[in-house]
């Protein structure tokens, strides 16, 4: 196969941030004939309709699955068990199911609990890294997706015919598409991604208690701490789900953390001067290397 | 006085990010005639006086200190003891004395033991909340602390015209001048800065021991924790002095930061979604509130 297959209908589960984004920028390249939203949120699925991100509302989820090239399931990864279940019996044999989930091994063991073997061969969970603190079809833009990854982890039994197809469609929404397992792709992002927002979180939480007059606290503080703490505006449902759903290995990460964290407690408690910086410099060598080799 | 004084002579010890931009943005609002820089780094200094930040590089102290209208210590925090032992022979009665030191309760201790009180009438701390991870006079820019809130600590026993002279001068910078205890401004400083800082050096380092190929980790990160972890690039010996000098504070601000994250580590192990939900929603709460009265 090498020219990108035109999906004559797709149907997005969730049109928000990123299930909007993925349909604007199909259409725009002209991959995709129909498009039909499913979700939760009617006054959402309203503005997707009036904003041509999608061209139908699917209310039949019978009717809008028949005849499916592809579903993107794109809603909160706290809803991944409900939606698969729905969908399992109205799937049919040859439609294409790939996700936009944070975590991936949740998502294997829910298909792998619904979706016959035939489905089994046309899924390939993925996961865009790509977003914003933002959220709902309003934040959607048609080139997210821009020089973005996309980390693509296909199941043993899925076809490498489904894969090309999904990494095509990425890649023709500007990503760098990379195959992993789901057990790496999980480790990584827990590392990179859920326990950052947890700290930010948490930082935030941290500073609620440390005055009775946070406006006071914030007031003198730099960009810093704006920039630190910017995923800490991100949605408390959607983290809420990849914390749970992400749960043993971010525990792991978070013990990891503490007692690093704890390490460099006991280096400043014990005015370890020359220790402290050795510390401070590792970690900002790594920062500017990094840095350097990704801009 | 009404008039912002324009000085004859200004001292800066330490011409980097901080001494530079505020070189630059006083001689550009008409206010310094001459300005003397001091410091370690000759090729610092030489670039400074090639750019045209400094007029002279000083090199006798007492030559350098004689008429001097003001001095601005703007060294590593670490050298504070250092360069006010050795300036406080040399200090005229009426030089005005501030910094720019990132703690405050230090260098007035520094101070109260080295001054006269003649010098501590003229003795303004000060802390301009503006900086950058980059360094040196190379970084230096006339704009720096447009729009930036810079903290004056002064001592009891400062005159109120001493205050005013340097507070007059921040805000021809452009910045806003606030006036607290050195005491708050530390506490403070603490929670939106110090820790920030640490914690994000402690994420580098958490990231460095959790992979064996910390390249590929970060590969696939996303803005999320590029923002994160942005002051993870400041400068190590900047960070060991300020972490020394406001160590008490620090270690309660840790150990209430790691009281706060076992609390939603522990809310994780019990599988707690609801609880988990509303730590995350009130920290989102206070960051997006936060935005709205600051943007």
């Amino acid at each position: 196969m090498t020219n990108t297959t035109v999906l004559t209908k797709l149907v997005i589960f969730g049109v928000g941030l990123i299930g909007g984004s993925f349909a604007l920028a199909l259409r725009s390249a002209g991959l995709a004939r129909h498009i039909v939203g499913i979700g939760r949120g009617q006054q959402n699925l309203q503005y997707a309709l009036t904003h041509g991100i999608i061209d139908e509302i699917g209310v039949d989820l019978a009717a809008a699955l028949h005849n499916a090239d592809m579903v993107l399931l794109a809603m909160p990864v706290g809803q991944t068990a409900h939606v698969i279940a729905q969908i399992a019996t109205h799937l049919q044999a040859n439609t294409i199911i790939t996700d936009a989930g944070s975590t991936k091994q949740d998502i294997i063991a829910e298909a792998r609990h619904h979706f016959t073997m035939q489905n089994r061969h046309h899924f390939v969970p993925g996961h865009p890294i790509a977003g914003t603190e933002e959220s709902g079809a309003q934040a959607a833009q048609i080139n997210l997706f821009a020089g973005k990854y996309v980390i693509l982890t296909p199941l043993p039994e899925t076809s490498t015919d489904a894969t090309e197809k999904v990494r095509q469609l990425w890649q023709a929404c500007g990503a760098q598409v990379s195959i992993m397992s789901a057990a790496e792709h999980d480790q990584i992002l827990a590392a990179t991604s859920h326990l950052p927002h947890i700290l930010a979180f948490t930082m935030m939480n941290h500073l609620r208690h440390s005055s009775s007059d946070l406006a006071h606290l914030l007031h003198f503080s730099g960009s810093g701490l704006r920039d630190f703490t910017r995923i800490a505006g991100s949605s408390p449902e959607m983290w809420r789900d990849i914390c749970l759903t992400n749960r043993e290995i971010l525990l792991q990460q978070i013990d990891n953390y503490l007692n690093e964290l704890n390490l460099l407690r006991e280096t400043l408690e014990r005015n370890d001067g020359s220790a402290l910086e050795q510390i401070f410099s590792k970690a900002q060598y790594a920062r500017k290397n990094w840095l350097k080799s990704n801009q």
